[in-house]
């Protein structure tokens, strides 16, 4: 059992509220991902279609009613906007709904939230979500300039920080206040590292060491090179609808046993205490609430490792550790395969690459892998719950979802 | 009775497929908005704040469960993204459900048709929509520039094409197929000015004669000054509640008879028949169905006026008129506020001002106002169902809205 914040047992209908209609069962009946890297041969349209495409013959549908695409940074480094008409029309869908849905590096498991939406409410019996992103076709400062977009432009952006620098911060104050030292992190490393080794998909598929991490480049003291997850291009896709419509046409499914988003502050100096990510907090507590479990009962946990400092604040936050504890998960080898609580069990941001608005979909894509038993030499053994959670910015926007095998 | 396309009749229920599950009745009980016009003292989360606050307060709530910001441009000319969390937080918000919805210049009804979705689902029962845009802090090349991001970048943008001229084609080509001149355009800006000055949120509040729309610049020909939108600052917002909410709380309401969405080729050179919007065509037929009505039922309408031959078109597309027939409703003075289909009663985007992403939920508001005989001397009388079109693109992205009052 993991210690921690343990919300109140529920159950999925007290997220239904004041009225007699119950929420549709919604399950992913198909996945589909492009490796993420350096795709400098395929445009956006391409990489979202790919991705979109293949979700959809995983799943047997031709002709889904509709697509929601996340993504951040199109706009900025592509000049190219309404992804939802352009990748549908390339797809092959022209016609069908879709709109883009953004919440910086959330925007992935947001387009998958809409997805949701669209099943739940009956509006829709079949629906794709996709997460696209391209970000090495521009100069790394260009790219790393869009991304304070994630932060407040005004109050941290205008005054020169970045968005390393913001996580520098974080994990500075972390290893002030709890006393730990920078290499106490190197476990979300080399976990994840060891992870993508056996992710056909993942941007780096090397191991690292220990030792590497502790002689890595620093970036931002005291965040450095192994800390920080790559940029790079790539898409994710999955294919939800409605579990009477899955059953009935017999098709496998994953269920999505709970959707959820909060928001805490953008900027930093507007949160009551920077080492707790209350929007993690109310994010988690509300998906624990509509699928009816407790932190403890997470077999596997997609956590947003952009750098490790978010690791251990996440887990913090979600209930999996005790404040100033979080770190002490991956210090404890909790966090491997074989672990209590497997943490990015396909490499994570760090090493499967963090394409940053299809990151999102990837988390959801890899825990769906696990749960249909195919993450092959990665596989988490029984597992039934996984956890995937999105953040947008420093712990502004917070999607989590929790996935549950159907027998 | 309006002549055209009349889609076979139907009830709400034609939206629910295969499954036992009724879609929840949703109705707007509040709206809010800031004129639109060149806001350089107020940043971006200024504007949506007094929108989302003002329509709180109209509906008389002080919690939402969530917030949708419709916004197209902010990462582009403010390196500014995740509003949702930016403006939830500034609204005093913070902790709720939050993100942007983005189908470039049909952002606005895109984030208003998430709303719409998290309370038909039954997922929430009150929720906040805004659109939100600022285009006047840069230049204005580099606002033209960005708004290119809503045509296809790698195929219309990179060969030279601005907007306006994407435009300038489609009218040039409409002038040749039907035999028209320029100047058959001009009642569809004339009503637009003549509507907008009783709209004190409206950019250009004084009327232009047909001499001065003959007269008007060229600026791509045969698109001049006066065929097209303002470019400006601004946020609309509505706050959506479930029909029984609203009853149960006594709140006051208009219904949401229809929410749809529908795609089209991005690039016009992608598309079989420039002068068909197909994306509207298949957008207002699900609208139509889902609200059970024909054209003729619409008392008024709120069309994406963006350029006049947008209007023409989108009359067409809708089965307002028949092909190349569009013109004729303006010239035959069908489109004033006493005509057989007021269009843009408050002054369309034309002369209220067109910030783009804000654009779809000014349209509703407008609409809104109508049902709820609250628009002063502009008020269409007897009017029980409006119509709004929020388009992304050249026809890209179509979102329609029906909305109803209630007696």
């Amino acid at each position: 059992m993991l210690s921690g914040r343990a919300p109140r047992r529920n159950t999925a209908q007290s997220q239904v509220r004041g009225s007699a209609i119950k929420l549709r069962e919604v399950s992913i009946i198909g996945i589909g991902q492009t490796p993420v890297g350096e795709h400098w041969d395929k445009p956006l349209r391409i990489l979202g279609t790919e991705a979109v495409r293949a979700a959809m013959l995983d799943a047997g549908i031709e002709q889904p009613e509709a697509l929601y695409v996340g993504n951040m940074l199109s706009g900025q480094l592509l000049n190219q906007e309404n992804l939802g008409a352009l990748i549908a029309d390339h797809a092959g869908l022209s016609g069908i709904e879709a709109y883009k849905v953004e919440a910086a590096c959330g925007s992935g498991a947001a387009a998958f939230r809409t997805a949701y939406m669209a099943v739940a409410s009956g509006l829709c019996d079949v629906v794709v979500a996709c997460g696209v992103e391209k970000m090495t076709d521009t100069l790394t400062d260009e790219t790393a300039g869009a991304l304070m977009a994630a932060a407040d432009a005004e109050f941290e952006g205008e005054h020169g920080l970045s968005f390393v620098a913001i996580n520098a911060l974080l994990m500075q104050r972390y290893l002030y206040e709890f006393g730990y030292q920078r290499q106490d992190f190197a476990n979300f490393a080399v976990n994840a590292h060891r992870n993508a080794v056996n992710n056909p998909n993942a941007m780096f598929r090397k191991p690292i060491s220990a030792d590497a991490f502790a002689r890595s480049k620093m970036i931002c003291e005291p965040v450095s090179l192994l800390d920080s997850s790559g940029i790079g291009d790539g898409a994710a896709a999955a294919v939800l609808a409605s579990a009477d419509w899955a059953r009935s046409h017999g098709r496998r499914q994953v269920r999505v046993a709970a959707s959820a988003v909060a928001t805490d502050a953008v900027a930093l100096h507007d949160r009551g205490d920077v080492l707790f990510l209350r929007g993690v907090y109310y994010s988690a507590r509300k998906a624990y609430a509509q699928a009816g479990v407790a932190p403890s009962d997470i077999d596997l946990f997609e956590a947003h490792d952009a750098f490790t400092i978010m690791s251990a604040l996440s887990l913090e936050a979600n209930g999996f550790a005790e404040r100033g504890r979080g770190v002490r998960l991956a210090l404890d080898n909790e966090i491997t395969l074989g672990g209590r609580l497997p943490l990015c069990t396909m490499g994570g941001l760090k090493a499967r690459g963090h394409p940053v608005g299809a990151t999102g979909m990837y988390q959801i894509v890899e825990a769906a892998q696990q749960l249909m038993g195919l993450a092959g030499a990665n596989q988490v053994a029984n597992c039934r719950l996984a956890m995937t959670q999105n953040i947008g910015g420093s712990g502004a926007t917070v999607v989590s979802h929790i996935l549950e095998r159907v027998a």
